[in-house]
């Protein structure tokens, strides 16, 4: 069990949230924050560094928006749904837009297939959890 | 000048958005993070630290919104407005409910008062980006 | 196996670096700083809240240093030991303090007692690393 | 005068620190962090990237680094030299290899440029407060 799942599971929550569903976008975003940004420094070592571009670009911006999520949904005590639902949505967003990148780079760079997976999988459960909020 | 409007003068822009917008709003985010960070630091040294909580934990979540939304502000190349505009509307959000939460310190903070200033400057900056967004 | 090691087995390495030992500190960087955000929220919400100044502040710095931490070693490619060396040394002096100071409350909060498990275990995986760094 | 500065001005500090030389070292280094975030993202569009793949992976470290150092110097409070000293070493580390990689381009790039006095001056505000510490 992750240490997000059994800090949520110390609380005295006051929020209604299933804490299955938070803790698993915590460690999601968390990991997908990690996968981004060790993706970036294998695609600063391709040979074709120049298609790369843009997969280096969001994946900067998915691991900045990434690390915020987890953060934010790391403190549920003042949990406040007029950030959250915003924030989730940046999160999905570049998920989205990084899986896809990712995604096209997958048959030629195996990094690139792990960072599409961890993309997708923070895309899912932020996705989940607006779900929920809604 | 700023680093961030000196950088952004320095780029070939393909974006079509204002340059003092987009640095007004990377300094006011950069700024806010750093100030609600230390007004967090001097919250936890106050008699009446029970009171404080909720600032606490607002300046928390302004911090990590604040510092993703300069990151990601810091990167024009790859504009998006798909990410960027809910970015936006969390960090206006979340500035929003911390400055009116030290607004209610500030007479007895001078600390709650300067984090309130940068958070109405940041919320003001990013909803002008916002706005010239839309 | 974590997206860290998954994504350090795709890559060229040119560092002399055991990827086990890598992959370990960059999980329990991550993990670390994720458990200290929890904390922090969680000891915000205790009865006891003027004991736990102390731990607040140290799980804050906690954070911030295992966040860079993680961060800089996901990127292998362009390993430098005077970067890496003095910062895994300034994440184990926090991890011990932060560590130290969580163990004092474990025995009244169990959030307390999971943080410092998350904290004593980024001291050794980043005491492992420094050990064959030198 | 920086809200980094005003916020010090507030406190009733204990910690023996000249608050000018702190601030420095504080607003230096989240400028740092935004020069080289923006940096980067400059580099990625220049026609000799394959020249710029270190500059990216210093600026990369660099940001992560001074974002931490400025956090950490952000809560003066409990302050620890245990933790400031390696910190603001590893900040000094990368900021003079991050500067020199910058100056190398900075004839050709103008961004470069910039980003070179950004992590000079870092180097310069983290060395003063490291010699203060001593």
């Amino acid at each position: 069990m992750s240490y997000a799942r059994q800090m949520l599971d110390t609380y005295q929550r006051t929020v209604n949230l299933d804490p299955g569903l938070l803790a698993a976008a915590i460690d999601a975003a968390g990991d997908c924050a990690q996968a981004c940004t060790a993706d970036n420094d294998a695609d600063l070592s391709e040979a074709n560094l120049a298609d790369l571009v843009r997969c280096i670009r969001l994946c900067l911006n998915c691991t900045d928006v990434c690390a915020a999520t987890a953060a934010v949904l790391s403190r549920p005590a003042e949990f406040d749904p007029d950030l959250t639902r915003p924030l989730l949505r940046a999160c999905v967003a570049i998920c989205i837009s990084c899986g896809n990148e990712c995604a096209r780079h997958a048959p030629h760079h195996e990094h690139c297939r792990v960072c599409e997976q961890a993309c997708r999988r923070c895309e899912r459960a932020c996705q989940d959890l607006l779900d929920a909020l809604n």
